[in-house]
């Protein structure tokens, strides 16, 4: 049976929704696809439900292709498990938290690795019922700080989620590598340009983690790919840090001097009073030469607020992802701290800081950490930790230590990739896929162990593999569409054809019948615009709104026996006898 | 690919859960079809998640064939559209209420009504547009008090919501008949014995309802039907109560008398003593000629209590399940009050009541509610208000008022069918669906109205109607199975065919590699046991645990050039040639 437009439960709309910014959520709400209901919630309507049954379709298909076996778990999950491992903790403010009517705690589950653990725990206890590769199809929850971008950012979404359990780390790479063909595969077969690059393990733990980034403007996460072939997310980017500099040599470099820079708060007003002041004979000083320390909070478990001091070259701005992406480990802090701009109020804690001309050795004694480039041996112009003084000339490593390094400035065009193969270039992207090797992180906390070759207990080497259906289906339309509405590709779009009857003559929509079933009985699918009283004209920009790959418009060419058969991309029209027409089309729907 | 259970995630078990009382749950658990995860909560292991994927197909092909249209909206949602509904607090404990990072308040959904009137309200906006059925097939959340038996009663669990969207009574009626139509034929494809009974609307508010009902022993439904073909769940079911006299009649009774009646306390007490002390002439007295009045405690909102007073013959039992249906109307209350004995606490309150002793006409001032049997002219012993003493002969409407008549009985076998189809007989069941003429409280509550034909707004009528998908998985388990274990019917099995490898030779399980092929060919879906080291005990254990209705053994007959087909439910095998056993399976698997 086709969808019937007369009947569908669709209504077009002309205008784009007051609080859409992005074209996919202006589209698939325009285009009827999906509706709003809630604040970062979503309603799939008819059309919108098809698309995003076609796309777990294909997930579905690739993972059973590399062996992977489908289940489901509950959404809503006891605290307990989430305990063992920290998580209920780390998640912070982002997990949605509920009790029930006996004042039981529970989640609505972000992910599921807890779960997974226990479950094949409970059933495999020898090497030999592995490798295991287990996957799900389900609704996650999220508690979003700021929703966005219609379907891109939600606080319910689905997701596909998939765990392997191999006995080793050599199975680990194995299943590693099968999910990063299956989700090649599963991109290339959606349409969907993707990037694999590296990425931070972030609260998942583990090593070895690769995003799959959809290249657009809109997207959140910032990648650098160099022309060699190196490909990042920038929080993943080691900085290339000068060699450092041997005793005798720091030795020989001139004693650092406090001098009076009357008004230089910032970088810019000390550059110009150094060169006035201090001025240089080779050249003039520059925002490299100055060391910018920056006072910094780290919110720990969506709570505790911990300040520490980062010192960074001054013509570099501070990156408080990247800062986020590392400072657990330099903080020696669990979870996934945020890293904010220090308040007033946490400031005031600490009043022998000199704002303004804040330095090494100062007295606060918050934690100092350096970015990678404030290597041992390079001198600076940095504050005096006294008002209207800077200190010229103070040498890393013998005029000042640090408490750890972290990666702390934005990447730069132009920067150099870490692996030597010359400059980055920076790219904006969409996450849509993320592999992890967790190794034995959650099954050592949940205690997942079988029986190796030499019937000795082992710890079970876990990976986690996620893609973003719902998320999957915004990209897919923020890839595909023009300044006319969406253009599916055909592996995902709703219907394969969309036919439309024009005019006035019954003859008209008796013949548009007819073909609507000759097509179908070809195997194809029809979205059948029939509706009576609603002028060609809006059928046309409807057509183009909804995005069928390939049109037929059954009107005024029938009195010569043609039929309009129409690509939706390219916008190419073609003529085509009546009776040809669902020949034609099939040929042109298998043809991909 | 046939599902190898050489690797497939399974592990039959032989011993029975521990916290397992009913056979669905015993055997969904020991087969490897579902796993706990947490209380009320169970998880899809892949041979589940297939049967639960056939009944939700066949729940979606008979919902597009009356004109459904599927949706999906989310299950996290709004508070606000289900605080205009009244609904926020009258599901009371029932409902997982969530906040979100902000405080906002959202809820976890039991169903639906609410966004799917707004969902409409959103589209249509004319007769024209209507009727629309819409439908989703989505996991719902419940806060059940008593999490029980398996997948029969749990927090999560997936149900297909319907909903009817028409402009008059009529078509209402039309949506009912094509929803109750197909439920009858999903159950019967399904392979579910049901039974369509009338039920009480209860929170969903409207008038016309139906649950269909799976007979069972476990269920937790008492419904009747008298051989005539009236039907009804014990809820709905209203007393044939005594015509009432007239005044004459009345005025002619002999008047009340208070008598004695030391340590009379119980019912059989009270009978013995009247007929030491008060001998009747004609027979002796019974339990039926005594007015028993019990204070109850109705339970609003989960919160507040209040008390009543509702009375009873002797010779009945109250069923707090049957006032609850009708109390919330009498009491004037909205919701779904909970009824319970009152407690000591709730009784202190009230000091005039008698305990033992209470009869019409206390000083207590609580609401006095009569069962329909006490009708007007009826006379009885009853409670004085007094320590050891009754009333006799006390006429109801002459002695004594009340305020209100509630269905306070239980239903007993034999009691009158209320359209005069002769004596009822009770049975038990297992709620598998329920269909609602809602009316107009929902499209009223959220301003719901469509232009009709003469232009002018009405408000639209609707109905919903559900079906609990995983409790159908769960009552096919329960009537689909023997001591050994589960006999799916074809329509929702896992597979059509469990291929059985048995024995040493490398060329008995080359030879069952080539007949799955075959059968696969074939179209069918096979479970394969290719497992090496398993004894043939063990296969045949599993093939009966499993369930699959057709077996076939590529075994010892090999030798002969036979295999063996057999029925799971009738246990019947038969010898079939090897290379005519694809086609005879095909056959038997076509054949139904």
């Amino acid at each position: 049976m086709p969808l019937r437009l007369s009947t569908l439960f669709l209504r077009t709309l002309r205008d784009d929704p007051a609080d859409a910014e992005v074209a996919s959520h202006k589209l698939l709400v325009r285009a009827g696809y999906i509706r709003r209901s809630g604040p970062g919630a979503y309603t799939w309507l008819p059309l919108g439900l098809r698309v995003k049954n076609r796309v777990e379709q294909i997930v579905r298909e690739e993972m059973d292709a590399i062996g992977g076996q489908e289940v489901q778990f509950p959404a809503l999950l006891p605290k307990e498990p989430y305990e063992a491992t920290g998580r209920w903790e780390e998640y912070g403010d982002a997990l949605f938290r509920v009790q029930d009517r006996k004042g039981a705690d529970f989640l609505l589950a972000p992910t599921h690795e807890e779960m997974f653990t226990l479950l094949v725990k409970d059933h495999y206890s020898s090497y030999k019922d592995l490798p295991a590769y287990l996957y799900q199809i389900q609704t996650k929850f999220r508690d979003e700080a700021r929703p966005r971008a219609g379907l891109l950012r939600v606080r319910e979404f689905i997701m596909k989620d998939s765990y392997s359990f191999t006995v080793d780390d050599a199975g680990l790479d194995q299943a590693y590598a099968d999910h990063r063909g299956a989700y090649l595969r599963i991109f290339a077969r959606l349409g969907l340009e993707v990037v694999p690059v590296r990425a931070q393990a972030g609260a998942m733990g583990g090593s070895r983690s690769e995003e799959f980034l959809h290249p657009s403007p809109i997207g959140e996460d910032t990648f650098v790919e160099s022309d060699a072939g190196f490909r990042a997310n920038v929080e993943a980017v080691t900085t290339v840090a000068p060699e450092p500099l041997d005793e005798a040599a720091i030795a020989a470099l001139p004693a650092a001097e406090v001098k009076d820079t009357p008004d230089s708060t910032t970088i810019a007003a000390l550059v110009d009073v150094s060169n006035q002041m201090v001025p240089r004979q080779d050249r003039d000083w520059s925002a490299a030469d100055t060391l910018k320390c920056v006072v910094l909070t780290a919110v720990l478990d969506g709570a505790e607020r911990r300040q520490f001091i980062v010192a960074v070259p001054g013509d570099r701005d501070v990156d408080l992802k990247r800062l986020e992406a590392g400072i657990g480990a330099v903080l020696e802090v669990a979870g996934e701290p945020g890293v904010e701009q220090a308040t007033d109020q946490d400031l005031a804690g600490h009043p022998s800081l000199v704002k303004g001309y804040i330095g090494p050795n100062n007295e606060s004694g918050l934690p100092f950490l350096v970015d990678p480039r404030i290597a041992t041996g390079t001198a600076w112009i940095t504050g005096a930790n006294a008002p209207q003084q800077h200190v010229f000339g103070l040498v890393a490593g013998r005029d000042f230590s640090w408490d750890g390094v972290v990666e702390a400035t934005v990447v730069q065009e132009g920067d150099p990739a870490p692996d030597g193969s010359g400059p980055l270039h920076t790219r904006r992207g969409i996450e849509m896929g993320h592999i992890f090797q967790l190794g034995r992180k959650y099954a050592e906390a949940l205690d997942l162990k079988v029986l190796d070759e030499n019937g000795k207990q082992v710890v079970v080497t876990m990976g986690s593999y996620g893609i973003g259906v719902t998320r999957a289906v915004a990209a897919l339309a923020e890839s595909h569409h023009d300044e006319k509405g969406l253009a599916w590709p055909r592996a995902v779009a709703p219907a394969d054809v969309h036919v439309v009857a024009t005019g006035k003559g019954e003859e008209i929509f008796a013949a548009a019948e007819q073909l609507v079933a000759e097509v179908e009985a070809l195997g194809l699918t029809v979205l059948f615009d029939d509706r009576k009283k609603v002028s060609a004209g809006v059928k046309f920009s409807d057509v183009e709104l909804i995005g069928i790959p390939t049109s037929v418009v059954v009107g005024r060419g029938l009195a010569e026996g043609v039929v309009e058969v129409k690509d939706r991309e390219t916008g190419q029209a073609t003529n085509v006898e009546v009776t040809a027409a669902a020949e034609t089309v099939a040929r042109i729907v298998r043809a991909g």
